[in-house]
């Protein structure tokens, strides 16, 4: 006769038991945005639920989803004060980052401690990560719990500043400015799930804050974003000086960041300006005009995001047309030609150009310039 | 100054609570199986996990999911004896169909309730299905177990049956025989995950038990099927007289299944010929072949799953090719000539064909004919 | 020793001649847009090029795309007067249809004669379709070519108006006043390639010309349009009451089209109505609401195009979201809710809405309502 | 009145001439196969048709596909003795690449002139490319014909050798024989189309010929390969000391290439491999293995095929699963597990494995070896 066999022996006999999806390939897709000189680009999202707050995933999850989306670093931020499946799963706060951590680092990735301080607006929700004990954030008045975290070493930044406002139109409230007079706010999600927040953009560029964006996923990933909707999650990419959470968190304390949004990044121009010219290649090996005539210019793009370029017609020594897509892994065509029968010589000539889905101030695009090197040749 | 609100009425007040895959699009793809004539074609994964046992998702998860995937009924089936995540959470046994079926009934989804009973080979694990009480299935012995499902209505089949054997060869024990005996066993998993069974396949055939085919997923469902994958997740197809649960029960007793396995379909003759049948549709207003001619006929497939043809090339009074694909979804062509001058009149012409991923015995495909009515005309 | 074989034996013994692009299979991706009552729909591109003008391909591959790419008839349109391949190409403008017209047929499409009238603007280009002699049109002046045309029975439209205009903004000159006052002119491209003309599409509205769409294409389409691109090519949906080229020509002179271009439809809201309204169905058995609860409604949508719908929230006994968007071929949700406790009764409510992709004018979504049979009960 | 307007004034004034196609974005899909040491890898396709035979696309679309699909160099090889289109197109042999050569400069493609010897089996057909003048090639006696290509310089290989034979087992005539030993032939095509041919492929390994894939397009190529049907067109990579037809000529003559087929490579072992390793790429910062522990080992594939690998589960120093998939462009997991509890030190271990889908001889796997870089550490 057979006995009830204790789970845990159960555990150790079942090496071959049969889940269908570890049998299916694990495979990761990278995003290959260019590092930049110097610093090495991380792929982060700093904000995700799981069954332990209102999220609909165990801990492990929120890792391998991450790493076949090609992330680099991931914080599980459950909500603290908000845990509505506290009836069937426990409410302690350690549990999702040391559930986590372990899968996520047989895969290589970062993991950060972190959670969502869950208040009404004001003064809504703020995530506190790199966070040393989650349950010492329970407190009654939110100041406190803030300074708990700051006392932590926390990055604190505020979450989508315009839930529960009319048309999501972000408030700066005297909750947030006492905060942030205080030094505890160090960030703002200026892009939350789908949502892009241009007011909250300005507030980054004015106010000297860290721009983030994150999924803030509750549902599996790919009921949201991946190949069954044609989209990538929100992510920060952070410009680290080294790929550990020290370096992680030293880079967003100095807004060393911009924001994937879908087909768009938002950030400062001094980040976004050498994305783009490191992922973009002229791949003729001379560009040769004689005359008028025209010549296809041929440029790869290596980021995981089409460019979309505005040219001002003739505004260089070349004639351009008005637009120009930089398809996403591809090689496009631009196709400029000669505006004068005389010209002559070889040199390096700057189109201007404007990036529009690259934000260099809200909803504006990034002014740069695409440089060719063209080897006039007068007309016969 | 503000006060912790307790996480009800916190649940209250946040109506527009920010849950980004809430805002993706919830869309339903349906799987375009014929109804059989008389019954209703029911697509059911009867075999799926939650964080309740060894699952990575909530409950109602499950029922997203099956929504999304086009299914009809679902169980969901955590083991009962294992449960590793029981430190965290609960181990109430009615819990995950407490929680999935408001979630499903919202979405018009069947939910039964049911168990995985989980000992190690042999007897290995059955589900019961149909369930009243699954905490009464915690007994020492599983012939207790099995009874007890049995004595509650409940539908019990073997699970996965190769699994922990050499080469995931599928062995009947004395365990498996005794219960047969007292006609406790109703059906088999010729289907798991990614798994087709040949042997489970031919004992369905031999001993009249019900084919089943699931997915048993543990992870988010797409991270092993859907369009990350290419892949639809196991299914059995159910025909029943009506769309209820005591419908679906009944049709599993009689043995009314067929069960999809990526592209193929394993089940009786007499099920998988009408539903072949009743998928495909000739086009051509009439097939007109003069002589020795050549004509296309037109073959429009709405099934979800290709059928793959192979013909006896001179087996009726047309020429044709030695194979055909009829594509989901599409209108593909089949190239038929006479082989006769003479030839004349209006008539069916039945062509006989394999259908090689109809599988009506082990690794065997469905013998069928293609009808079409041709008109045919003497050489001039 | 063997001899230069004449290439028609040659060709006669070569029937394994190997041909790369006949082994992969030949797929018919239909349209599944709906019949309207006691019509037939049939899918028209009626406006395209080969080498036998300034197109790249040979005509037999018009009537091969077009088959694959789910459409009922075609028309071959070369130009008349250009013909920049002449050098190579022979001028005899019979060949195009002689030459499409057999493997058209082999596959069940209607194949028009047809030929693109070509001057600059004004007047530019028409397309006479229905033609009996192309030859015939070669003629100096353009009022004689539109007149013989006209007198073989043709059906003429003027197409891209916009061409060689300033921005692409048509304009109405006084050639095309007197063609249209002697009745020679009956139709416009509203849609020419992916250009959607709201200027043409108004002057079909006042002057009740036959709204058409096409794609001029000139290259191989999959290099424009199909999966390589995720567009579908633009067309011209004909409502006839028979599928032959007799009823197709009628019903252009009767001006029962609409007009596919992306995601959207052009036309007669007397068509884009009914054929919204065929379309979509609601699948739920019964949608009972208990006082102010939800319901999710699920609405399927066998049309090939989204359909975006906008409502007035409370417009009617329900309330509703903002928006949604009925995907193409699948079940989307739109949650209702009751707004009153005292609601009792079965009754349809009649959900006024704006598809704001289906333009009964120019750039303006047609107002229609979705009717939804609704149990209500008071709250308890 | 208006006048009719010679074409050739007409195209200039054109220079608006609406072209769906032309606006459609031109895009090329690079295909990442590394260089290997010392050599540029050239991807090339070096027989297709146009209307100058029996293809069914004007020369430019051949090098526009090209372009698109990532190939650097192209030859069009039209049939010299079977023109079908002639009553229609000139028969004038160096049409062909006269027309399509500018529009493949524009876009960096290399063009090389070559036609198609077209008889009987046998002798057959070939293909002789680097000609100088294909109309010296009409002669009557196909030993004259080749003799001629080869006093041209010619490059000469037999086309789809198995094509009229008994089940395209391909046959070695007299025919071949001779103009072998004359030195005449220098390679076979061991792919033509979606037929690998394993005779040819031994034959090439024998007798030192050039083994030679291509794609032998007629119609569009879109309609067999792309994204359309899910496959790449077959080619021939060449392994050239530069980008010139000179260096692709010479490194055909010294049977540098190896010869792609959907997802298979087909070459001899020392191309094979040294384009395997270039290719891919360990990604963990160092393996660590304490006692009998497994590591999640990541594959960084950067080739556009999936590599397929079978390893002896214990044939090194490490546990290895039975099979592994490298996904193209992507990142796989590959377990591995120390084998002893005693191992320590740091060194590189060699598992030996197969690439079962790079055939270093017919059908057979190429044998290599994945060097991992490991430090054991002894259980504690």
């Amino acid at each position: 006769m057979r006995h009830l066999i204790p789970a845990t022996l159960l555990a150790l006999a079942l090496g071959g038991f049969p889940q269908t999806a570890s049998t299916a390939q694990r495979v990761r897709s990278e995003l290959p945005f260019p590092d930049l000189p110097g610093l090495i680009t991380l792929r982060c999202d700093l904000h995700m639920h799981t069954v332990f707050s209102d999220g609909k995933v165990w801990p492990t999850v929120r890792a391998e989803e991450a790493w076949r989306d090609g992330l680099d670093a991931i914080a599980v931020t459950d909500h603290i004060e908000y845990q509505p499946f506290k009836a069937d799963v426990t409410t302690n706060d350690a549990r999702p980052y040391d559930l986590v951590r372990p899968h996520a680092e047989s895969l290589g990735l970062l993991t950060i401690r972190g959670a969502e301080i869950t208040r009404g607006e004001p003064p809504g929700h703020w995530n506190a990560i790199f966070l040393k004990n989650v349950a010492a954030l329970r407190q009654n008045d939110h100041r406190d719990v803030v300074r708990t975290a700051f006392e932590q070493g926390g990055f604190i930044f505020w979450n989508h500043p315009g839930w529960q406002q009319p048309n999501w139109q972000s408030v700066w409230y005297a909750e947030q400015q006492e905060v942030f007079e205080r030094g505890w706010l160090h960030g703002i999600e200026v892009v939350n799930g789908s949502t892009y927040d241009p007011i909250a953009h300005q507030w980054c560029l004015d106010k000297k804050l860290t721009m983030m964006g994150n999924s803030d996923i509750h549902d599996p990933i790919d009921m949201a974003y991946g190949p069954v909707h044609g989209t990538v999650r929100p992510m920060t990419l952070v410009f680290a000086t080294a790929r550990t959470p020290d370096a992680l968190r030293q880079a967003l304390f100095d807004r060393r960041t911009a924001v994937l949004s879908e087909n768009r990044l938002i950030g400062e121009a001094k980040y976004l300006e050498p994305l783009f010219q490191q992922s973009i290649a002229i791949l003729n090996p001379v560009i040769r005009i004689k005359g008028r005539n025209s010549v296809l210019v041929q440029v790869r793009n290596t980021a995981p995001i089409d460019y979309e370029l505005v040219f001002a017609p003739k505004s260089s020594d070349l004639g351009l047309p008005g637009r120009a897509t930089l398809a996403a892994g591809k090689v496009a065509l631009i196709q400029v030609r000669g505006l004068s029968d005389r010209a002559s010589g070889r040199r390096v000539v700057a189109v201007p150009c404007q990036v529009t889905n690259l934000f260099a101030a809200p909803n504006a695009g990034l002014s740069t310039a695409l440089r060719l090197e063209v080897e006039f040749q007068p007309a016969s």
